[in-house]
């Protein structure tokens, strides 16, 4: 993902979050924490979720999407107090997971990307994605990036 | 890493830490939360550092290792009330940056695995790893792994 | 809680907790951070509801215990890396709501003390102790002090 | 505290910070945890002291303030997701301490209260509070609580 320059541009992910960083997210280095960057990422998840629920869509009882994987790429120390943008999008749609894919915007300036792969379970283990939800997947692609 | 079974033997890892979760590492889920695992790795990733200035070893004032990237495969829940061991070392050395190769295991069994490149920087930015520093992590290399 | 050297005395604490520090409960000035300590409490009050289940006692369906007051007093900062205990007792018991006096200890000195008062509730809000319950609060009692 | 009307009234507190609720600050109980609720008053201790040093003060060289004392009374659950607003002054004055009086709100209502208790020291140990940082702290006093 670091070598895809549309990555780096805001324009291109369809949901945002705002978030001010907090005192409780630096550490020794009084720089925003690693692990808060990626706390950071797990709000930008939860606010996709947001905005598929908005819709009206409600998930299937007993499903849910289990995080299988994790990338962050780190460009720059996030400084505090401060705020940043979190763009979220949809980078890849498979038959039984999604990869969320994420970057991190200060002051227009990107510094960072994450991506999220996610399978989807129900009671018994991974499961085809529900039609319905696919489509809401699809609407929320990111702009500008090569689909895999 | 996930398809290479020797990062799944904890023996191959020359540093190892226990973890006890806590009720404060647990979300809505009521397991341990995904950015929690990502505070255990950083933990590891400490733990790595002590291991090396137990040696004697300080660095030079004023330099630092820098996180660049962070990649983590779950391969399962991390359950709470547990402990969790983690198996350290460095899978990659660089010019002005090394990897360090971890894995998570509960009762036996590997529940995920994740990497951290660090990039080496003294107050002008990146720089080439000092060799007494190199040595120690040539010390603390996973074992069995193709070296890239 | 102060002013009784009682509470000072980790062998009044009917219930013991060890905890290892971690990088990430320490803040910028390299201690364990305030909150942090907040949340060791935490998994002491945690520990005494384990240890009340490991009687075979369980809660009523949809009554739960709601934290209505917290007070800690500091008396030195905790190091980190470094473990704790945590002693943890009942210090008062009434008619909807108890009371957990806590204690935290390095290496044989007390670090601080803290109080928690619980509210019993149901679903439709409190409610009286029930007596198994009660029973198994007065049974961890903490020695030596003046109930109130 | 919780008996004084005054101190639920936001119009009393002369430093105000808005806080928006995190998936992270939740617990098994979906609700904001209670530690992540002293985590909250901890960044509105930080407010204040960014609020004293817009005026220009700045602090002599190593000394520092350290929390003696946390009391937080729990009113009501924080709902995620949220936003809150904390108010902060200064409720006590002392020789080598002060004490920062807090309050939370959502939509209006008080949902909590906290005091911290802060001891002022330079390297050697308490100190007496410097005269120009007293002033300063005058000037955020709570208003409409009786000073003790």
């Amino acid at each position: 993902m670091k070598d895809d320059p549309a990555r780096r541009e805001l324009g291109n992910y369809p949901v945002r979050l705002e978030l001010v960083s907090r005192f409780g997210d630096t550490d020794q280095q009084k720089h925003v924490n690693n692990v808060a960057v990626a706390a950071y990422y797990q709000e930008g998840r939860t606010e996709l979720n947001r905005d598929v629920e908005r819709t009206g869509y409600r998930r299937p009882a007993g499903s849910r999407s289990l995080v299988a994987r994790l990338e962050i790429d780190y460009f720059g120390e996030i400084p505090y107090p401060g705020t940043v943008t979190i763009g979220i999008g949809i980078s890849r749609i498979g038959t039984t997971s999604y990869t969320l894919g994420m970057a991190m915007f200060q002051q227009g300036q990107c510094m960072g990307l994450a991506a999220t792969v996610l399978v989807y379970a129900d009671a018994q283990g991974p499961a085809p994605l529900p039609a319905p939800f696919r489509a809401l997947l699809e609407e929320r692609m990111l702009k500008g990036i090569a689909r895999p």
